[in-house]
């Protein structure tokens, strides 16, 4: 059975189990931790396998951002107003086209549930607003925007509410002591208080399916032996996006090709597989999250352009949305233009990150002469910056609506930083699964006895991001993933035709 | 086993096959006919299934562009120089990002074979070349430029050739006596002639595999009964895209959801499914054709323009990057200025195409009337404007290269036509399959006996496309799916590890 990966394998060959519980979960990230919880809670007996020597994913490396809100205790703390439905509209919005609205709509009528289950479990969010444009806070702040809520088109039209939950970490980030490693720690020791047993360095590699072609344990290698092991309820795949997988990337979401970020090697979609070779639905294997490696800090106090010299975003908006636009419909080209004083300005605030704070490419006393510079036809650049200190003047932004809190007239000296090429970013399609994470079918119906969640599944997002998103429905659904696993008959509703392995 | 639908069915279920034959061809479009023509001359028994009362599928109503070069007959006799080399590349281009090379590679190294072929099975392509910027010809001419290979950026970098080749239709396109039909007509009567027989108003529902996972036939319907379908040695998977399944639009390729153009209700996406039941790898899911209803004779002469009064595209390439451009780039959001001289040369131009010849939605004396009209900030098309005049004032367009043939100031009084939400077009994802046709699982070995060609496949579009290409490949990768399916024992190069269904 050597031969036996990302084939699914029948449990009649196998001839002595390794192990034996009633729910598998497959990766210690933050969707395994969730789901290993929520089913020993609900009585089951869990292993987690994890591939890795240790606990955490891609999650304990991560800023920990939670997307929470609906009037989350941490928000009502701070002074912020938030409902439900306004978190609705702007997911909607926000991370489409295409979301997935019966997930986006549990997961915000459950979000005030979702937050104060994370701090049951030992999360402590600390009652600290962070107002500076960032992709993190540099400190211990336990709430911040982080998907452009605040900013246009969405500020207009949708109540804003920052909704990214951090949780705390030592007063100024060190290490290995993120926010992430803060939102991990916790959950880890609060599934090992419930009994869930780990077993390390231990690769899944294929489904094992019963003659109804229920899913009833996982086959997987350990320093190159097998080891078999059986579910009697239900196996959770919870092992993160095809980030690293360069075949799937190219031939589902070419413009990340090379530029992995915010993710782990373990990403190689080996959970996407699996299922697949069951005849499991995928959706939105184009999208991803992209990172945009500038300061946050800089972009505010500059007027980005494209390859022809034209401002395509406003600047005060998330960084990850200024990514995927940069990324996706702009080809990878921007160029942020920044006066002298204005560079100045970021390059001193306390709130800049040190290693994004790039410094200017090309520098000119006019507009004229930087346009020049950076190889821009004559008059492209200088009628963008015209426009903007027209309007500028007066503190709008008619163009794209940038908050005046960041309008100021373009002065000289006058700089460009090439931005070329600077995005990275994972995956965030995969797995169609239901809200109670049960793993699809292409036939609609659910693979009896898989379930699954996080990024090897597509989650609230398709094709816009938000920070925190990401751990957000990992969890959430992570925990759904464990409920349904430990319940017995776990199937009793499914009436999936099993027309496979029926010979 | 009437709830078998998209599910796989074992072989040992059946108790009658219906009929029995060595190939079995699921479709009768252009992939199906060109699949058919090749089983049958290699020997095999053919029947093809057909969903409707009759040949042709979407290819029959189509413009009947084949997407052909590097030196075929037609390019020659009408002085045209193209090269195996050039052609590479300006796929490789224009059609990614994430093209499948190998595809390319065999597609352009056999193009000139291929035009042969097609003339030898009995089309015709009349020796006279269109030269006008159009989605077709409006007469019988058999070239024309049909991804722009001539319009930046790809002229000054790759030497263009024309590679539309049009089926001769009578003199002045008439009804169903287009292009596609004079494509189709021949080819089901060339197979016809071999002895493929043909079987309609049939659906294909489920494959039949055997205990080693092989599939051997396939389970439809036909007015509400079932019908079994034995295939010796293959079954051709032919049956088009997934353009009018909503739910997979929405899943996958959300920008197009809503606006299916130039498919047919038949492109439900079954053939995707009921392989990817199998565990089939898909690829490209998001991709599509874009449609851009507006002529391209109006385009030319105009300056195309954003929501926010910027250029993006060059007006002279071909429109079917346009309509990618402003779909996928532009939230589906555009505006062409044109002024009222040049409108007047575009309604006259015996090249127009009536229905597409939209009437100007404002009308401005001066540009500034023209930028309020359309509800823009002041300022904005006036710099948009005066830059293009500047430049066009000498013939040139530095940002975004259009031809000076084209390249022309803009006057008053000046109109603008409301291009927002003109989009439509089909989905181009699909079974990912390898250059001999085989449809991959996703262990990255071929399923046996299952072979697939047409837009139910990823075929040459990753995530461009020129008009030409999808009944290119279509027929291309239909002919060697028909020559593998028809070869005996087709599986012994296939060393997939079947774990399924050994049970």
């Amino acid at each position: 059975m050597s031969d036996a990966k990302i084939t699914q394998i029948s449990a009649k060959d196998i001839d002595a189990w390794d192990f034996e519980v009633d729910v598998v979960v497959a990766g210690y990230g933050i969707a395994g931790v969730s789901a290993a919880i929520e089913a020993a809670r609900a009585g089951a007996e869990v292993l987690v396998l994890e591939r890795s020597a240790g606990s955490g994913g891609a999650a304990s490396m991560s800023g920990g951002f939670i997307y929470l809100g609906g009037g989350t205790p941490l928000q009502k703390a701070l002074g912020f107003h938030d409902t439900t439905e306004n978190m609705k509209a702007f997911m909607k919005a926000a991370l489409g086209p295409g979301t997935d609205e019966q997930k986006i709509e549990v997961y915000c009528d459950e979000s005030v549930d979702h937050y104060n289950w994370l701090v049951d479990a030992g999360v402590t969010f600390k009652e600290s607003y962070w107002d500076q444009p960032g992709w993190e806070p540099p400190y211990d702040d336990g709430l911040m925007y982080s998907g452009g809520e605040n900013a246009a088109p969405f500020s207009s039209s949708i109540p804003p509410a920052p909704r990214g939950h951090v949780p705390q970490m030592s007063e100024k980030k060190t290490g290995e002591q993120g926010g992430g490693y803060m939102l991990m720690k916790p959950l880890v020791e609060t599934a090992e208080k419930l009994g869930v047993h780990a077993e390390y360095d231990i690769r899944v590699q294929s489904l094992i399916i019963d003659a109804e072609g229920r899913v009833v344990g996982v086959a997987s290698k350990r320093y190159g032996k097998d080891v078999y092991v059986k579910a009697r309820r239900g196996v959770v795949l919870a092992m993160g996006s095809f980030a690293y997988n360069e075949e799937m990337v190219r031939a589902n979401a070419p413009r990340i090709l090379g530029r992995p970020a915010a993710s782990i090697e373990a990403h190689d979609g080996k959970a996407i597989q699996m299922a697949q070779s069951l005849g499991a639905e995928t959706a939105h294997m184009d999208a991803t999250e992209v990172a945009f490696f500038c300061d946050p800090q800089l972009l505010v106090r500059g007027v980005l352009i494209n390859a022809r010299g034209q401002r395509y975003i406003t600047e005060d908006t998330y960084a990850g949305r200024i990514g995927q636009a940069t990324l996706f419909h702009q080809d990878n080209q921007a160029f942020l233009i920044i006066d002298e004083a204005a560079f100045e300005e970021a390059s001193k605030s306390e709130s800049s990150t040190p290693e994004l704070l790039l410094q200017p490419t090309w520098v000119g006393e006019t507009v004229e002469d930087l346009e020049s510079e950076i190889g821009l036809p004559a008059g492209t650049l200088q009628s963008t910056v015209d426009l903007y200190n027209r309007y500028a003047a007066e503190g709008s932004d008619p163009l794209l609506g940038k908050n005046p809190r960041w309008v100021k007239p373009l002065g000289t000296p006058i700089a460009a930083i090439d931005l070329r090429g600077r995005t990275g970013g994972f995956t965030l399609g995969g797995l169609r699964t239901d809200t109670d994470s049960r793993v699809l079918h292409v036939s609609g119906k659910p693979i009896p006895g898989l379930f699954a969640a996080g990024r090897c599944t597509s989650g609230v997002c398709a094709g816009g991001y938000a920070s925190g998103t990401s751990l957000g429905d990992g969890s959430f659904f992570g925990r759904r993933a464990g409920i349904s696993a430990a319940r017995e008959n776990n199937d009793v509703l499914v009436s999936v035709a099993v027309q496979r392995n029926s010979n």
